[in-house]
């Protein structure tokens, strides 16, 4: 590897992705002079920790101080410089102006090699009363600090959560934790819009289940306010809530100012464009973090993912790049994400159902109903899998899992057969860890890949979760007392075991979808029909156990 | 898909591998006449829930029983006759003889396709005392059935487990949940022998901290017995352990004398040669599960893989094949395998470190030690990861991991990057799930690969954790107070961040193994020099930590 000498980098943002590159360029570079800019008091501070240390369940707040100053000083000989404003960037010159917040001082400081790392800034719209002393965004430790001080200050009992992506979340959950009771508003008709409406439905109940109050659908028209503190919000839809906070976290928008004034190329989707080594349009500067936009794992254009994944790993390439003039290309991401929503767990990577539709692309989508373990070992939970693939390639395109335990191992394993541009016939036969308290012998991702091979076999036709039932005979192959518990308003009954015999109960001119519990005992029967001369048969994916999801208004 | 008529297909072995071919080849051809013999009692049962069963940690005796007869009667139209043992087969009329156990009658069954899933018989050494009645292997549900019989009728007290591989620990795990006391023989120097040694050692810790007793190095001689009973074994060491009861779980060897008298091609590690279709040297004859060889996705040669998830999958692709003569090939599996050991969990995929010695494959190995889910968020347990990899083609090899939690999702990931032959570079950028309680933005298995990258571009030279140190001076850059803890004899000590300022204090002629607690600072450290004029330094992977489970007679 290449190293230089008399090269000074500067680094513009302490946080995931500049603490990283500066970290990494000085372990490329023992020699270059490294010099880290950061706006606010701390650098390399646990973002993704906020939520949890305002709710408590993290209580030493020195933990989510990753590493400070004199750390990357002491260690990494990086002088960092906090309380420091980068006010322009000068590509010509190749200086930049800063200004010292401490003493007013500007400065103008020359580099070699730049590496912007600034960040998103949370979206606030222009709504009457979002002045308010106690309507609170979320990015940075001070928010956080603001945020417990006036919940402790003000004894509060009532908060709205505006926005229910990954922090409004989050957030939910910890505001629950410190027993407030909380209101959860979201503009799109579900809760967490990555995830396919079904899907999100189940992360819908559990917050339901304790007993937060979702309102879906509209959004908040006014924040009321007396003496400059808000009092509540009023809905789209009429709504009136009371509340004694209200925190936001309907998005980000990335911080491209200083790379848009200098010259640098902004992307199409408002980020700032990068190639794989995380050069901007200007090669001496590099720019990572949710301020850029990465190209996508999936749809191979780039794409705004403001995700701590991405831009600790970005950082650590760009560090290496501007430090050495070589490094290994970024891998693109997928959008790899999760929650925790008390009890269950929430994930996704690639495209949704819904994404791959609205970009286009020719997808089909499977479901299966698994267990996290063998089912006959203690404590095995449920957990539902949506697999999205391409039906010509046959190249997954996502995946959503939520269930109470192990989403995450599913997730991940998905994610990688993915950075691999892998099919489901890979997925088939992916040869994980097995022993009853960790799997199947059949995982649900393995069940999930069957599943998807057989719908493109035409083995079985999967009809999705969401597809127009009524020019169908269904044919339900629970048993009788499944059957009693809930089903459609119309079907036809017979178990699955029965099913030899009574073929003459069916409408052989009419098209069928089988159904039953999860979709297992519904595609044995579909083969059993497709082999016995009705020739337009298909299978429910995810059974009746997803319907309650996917059709609530039927089952309620 | 092409689905034959008047095609009989007959299964011998009704467990893992034969009962997925049996319900599978229904699935693929309705029409096909499918006869499943099974020479015990009980189909499909839940073998690798056996110890668990025994140990009280799953009661209800009724789960272990998957799929019963006569759910393959009515839902698949499978004819199950159990207790009929398969004496020969006849490859030229396509027959074979079968004896009714409970009759004593015996007939020929003619067969278009035979799937053999004959599974492996424990392997039982010729030694004195061997048939004691309180001496058990554990195979089924009648071995299960047994040994809980003679422990509750006998109130045993103390029990021997011979074998510490993945059987003998569960066993060891569950008849310590039974109260009794145990001890546990290994005939190789180290527990669970598919590890390198310093993992298992993690392990064989864990073991002792629950009051097991560990022998190692050392085999059972002679089975001390009054009466046709066990009452302790003798080792080749000389010492005497008293027993109650005594099990074996010293491997399996394959069931392949159906197959081998038959004049099938037996492989040359005793398995039975199979296709990527699991088709036999006899076309119209399959066979999978424990009875077979495996293309091994690493060695790229068969290997036998006594494993549940690969006799699955095999079972699946044989039936499919022996019903329509077309199937997807069968994914080369990797010995991927879990256990979990009282409160830690071990797992590998692939290749060890001294399993790829042993095979003459070029190799290197890096090990980390990370946590499984962020370290700042509560509950964050340790996990010890070992990378082992091809420096040419930088292919990942193998992993390994001991850990609390979060185990099986490391070796799940990397057993999916190793199916798409990825290297450590593919495996530095999988884009994973991350929020805190799941796991860290540079997840313990981002880090172990930029450790294997910055070994491979020599940006760090690694010593492996069980090198020779002697030639070397090792420069420890930990602390004071954890210098004062635990230390190799021979060091200097010069904490990291003060080691740019005494570099005078090091022999710029002598090589320089940089340590410290898990490697990171030992990595800063051994950058610092070689860019300030020391030319031969080098890193020691997994660090003092893993020093203490490699060398323990340094530290003990």
């Amino acid at each position: 590897m290449a190293e230089s000498q008399g090269n000074r980098i500067i680094v513009v943002g302490g946080v995931a992705g500049g603490a990283s590159a500066a970290a990494r360029a000085r372990r490329c570079d023992e020699h270059a002079e490294i010099i880290l800019f950061e706006k606010d008091e701390y650098v390399s501070f646990a973002n993704c920790g906020l939520p949890y240390f305002i709710g408590e369940e993290i209580t030493e707040r020195s933990k989510l101080l990753v590493a400070t100053p004199e750390l990357f000083r002491n260690r990494f000989n990086i002088d960092v410089r906090t309380r420091h404003l980068v006010q322009s960037v000068n590509v010509e010159n190749k200086t930049v102006s800063v200004l010292n917040r401490e003493s007013g001082e500007v400065s103008e400081e020359p580099w070699d090699r730049l590496i912007l790392s600034t960040g998103a800034a949370p979206i606030t719209p222009p709504l009457p009363g979002i002045e308010s002393e106690n309507v609170f965004t979320l990015r940075n430790l001070n928010d956080a600090d603001a945020i417990k001080a006036f919940i402790a200050e003000h004894g509060c009992q009532k908060a709205v959560v505006v926005g229910a992506g990954f922090i409004g979340l989050e957030m939910v959950e910890q505001l629950h934790h410190l027993k407030l009771e909380t209101d959860l508003v979201e503009l799109q008709p579900q809760v967490l819009p990555p995830l396919d409406p079904e899907m999100a439905r189940l992360v819908q109940n559990e917050l339901i289940d304790h007993d937060i109050k979702v309102h879906l659908g509209t959004a908040v028209v006014t924040i009321q306010t007396e003496n400059n503190t808000a009092t509540g919000v009023e809905l789209g839809n009429g709504t009136q809530i009371a509340a004694d906070l209200v925190i936001l976290g309907i998005g980000v928008s990335p911080a491209i100012e200083l790379a848009q004034a200098a010259g640098i190329e902004i992307g199409a989707r408002g980020g700032i464009a990068v190639n794989d080594f995380m050069q901007t349009s200007h090669p001496d500067v590099y720019a990572v973090g949710d301020a850029v936009e990465y190209q996508h794992g999936v749809l191979g254009t780039p794409q705004r993912i403001p995700l701590a994944g991405p831009a600790n790993r970005a950082g650590r390439i760009a560090g290496q790049h501007a430090a050495s003039t070589s490094a290994d290309p970024m891998i693109a991401p997928m959008g790899t994400a999760i929650v925790r929503v008390f009890g269950i767990t929430a994930a996704l990577t690639g495209l949704s159902k819904k994404f791959a539709e609205l970009t286009q692309r020719k997808n089909r989508s499977i479901i299966v109903v698994g267990k996290h373990h063998a089912g006959y070992f203690p404590g095995a939970q449920q957990l539902f899998l949506k697999l999205t693939y391409d039906p010509e390639s046959e190249r997954i395109l996502g995946a959503q899992s939520v269930g109470r335990e192990g989403v995450d191992k599913r997730i991940d394993v998905i994610a990688t057969a993915m950075k691999f541009k892998g099919t489901v016939r890979d997925l088939a036969g992916v040869d994980l860890c097995y022993a009853p308290p960790f799997g199947s012998a059949k995982d649900p991702v393995h069940i999930a890949a069957f599943v998807a091979c057989n719908d493109l076999d035409e083995l079985t036709r999967i009809i999705e979760v969401d597809a127009d039932l009524s020019a169908y005979q269904i044919l339900d192959v629970r048993s009788q007392q499944e059957v009693d518990t809930f089903r459609f308003p119309e079907i036809t009954h017979i178990p699955v075991d029965e099913l030899r015999g009574r073929l003459g109960e069916l409408d052989a001119s009419r098209p069928i979808i089988t159904v039953c519990h999860s979709g297992m005992r519904a595609y044995i029967a579909a083969r059993i029909l497709q082999q016995s001369g009705f020739e337009d048969v298909h299978n429910l994916t995810g059974g009746m156990l997803m319907q309650r999801f996917a059709r609530p208004e039927l089952f309620e």
